[in-house]
């Protein structure tokens, strides 16, 4: 299993008019703990599009259970619960404010595609090679 | 049952460097399609917060088909299906482009709470009259 | 003068838990007033960019007389007040609520740079040309 | 003068289809360093607010120098170099990617409300004491 914890602070702009985080947000939170667990892998989302490499987002769905406010101090962990196989990766999300309350919990599934031909491909070796350090075989 | 149809031109503020819609912007598609669904009905949702009630998103969930770009025009199909009973509304979604392509379909569910309260709240009695419109007993 | 009027329905995320359309959010309404005054020139921005163009901007000011709120609706009067000689074009801004009260003033520099090469470059003859039928030579 | 630097790394949905940092997204970065300035005066914007005060922008104006891209990490430089007299404050922005490139210089003014009656007020003491200790008489 790959988990990692990001703290995000929220910004003004972030709120609604009801006071709480708009609940569009955790969309970029969720990212963010995405591209913290990648780095645990040994490298960052930047490098994988530099590789020719798309990881764009086919699935979505997040649970709210608590508003988080302004200035609250987030944290979000993410989990890769499952080596992918084939050709989906599934993150799984738990976000907390300070007072670890469980503010929602969420999934994003990504697929890799091939910049230049736009088609979708297999996860590359040295990809597999990284994951492989977290799951037994 | 209501169904609305709203269009929305693409920002370029809201694409991202693969050249897509940003996966977290239909948040807000979905929100403004959510708004116009309600105006069917006979009034708006800021009307519905200047009553005292507030009406915040528990889940939210969305498949990607296919990608939008910058300056389409995108079509935001909002249904109600069912009467809402009890204290959950659901919105399910259909966003197409000008080709008439499915780029995505998702659902919202929203609670309604007393602003004064923060507690949840069933539906008024003149939200139920104006969902009686759409709805046979 | 090339000026043009585009019609904006604040978004619920747009707004900041002040209950005002968060001040960032105005770039957004911007580049949508300038998109709309391009089209009065006959050619969209995405064109532009078809072309092997971009046009960043290099500055933005911004001067807040009055707030928005959510739903209302905001007309963003673009002006070009003078053609572009040389390498900046200059947008400038008013935008009002429906009660005709002026909520901000502004104005954007954008310059042209070829996609390739990433230098700056002057105005091409068919941009020139759509310009010289809105401005006495 | 108050001087604070806040480090802010670049997400995805932050980009636009150019590449850059969306030219809109640094009003968000300018509110953190903002936010962080004045926790160097002793309080968060938070508990300004809580003392039933807001803080709108009546003023921005931005200078891009450079562009940012995705997961750089962006220092925020925020400056205020006068104590403010009377009802407006104004903060300074230097923005530099992690090569100490300049990538923008910008300048906010925000003015102090009282929420309940939405007049402007002077600045009070307490903010004024905390100011002292960072400027001399």
């Amino acid at each position: 299993m790959v988990k990692s914890e990001t703290k995000i602070r929220v910004r003004y702009g972030e709120t609604d008019q009801m006071g709480y985080v708009y609940y569009g947000v955790y969309a970029q939170y969720y990212e963010v703990g995405r591209v913290e667990a990648m780095r645990l892998l040994g490298f960052s989302y930047k490098e994988i599009e530099q590789k020719g490499l798309l990881m764009p987002v086919i699935d979505f769905s997040i649970s709210y259970k608590k508003p988080a406010y302004y200035d609250d101090e987030i944290t979000v962990i993410t989990f890769i619960r499952e080596k992918p196989n084939g050709y989906r990766f599934n993150f799984e999300y738990e976000c907390y404010n300070s007072s670890n309350e469980l503010l929602n919990t969420g999934k994003v599934t990504l697929v890799m595609l091939e910049k230049t031909t736009n088609k979708m491909t297999k996860i590359p070796e040295w990809f597999e090679n990284a994951l492989n350090r977290f799951f037994l075989p």
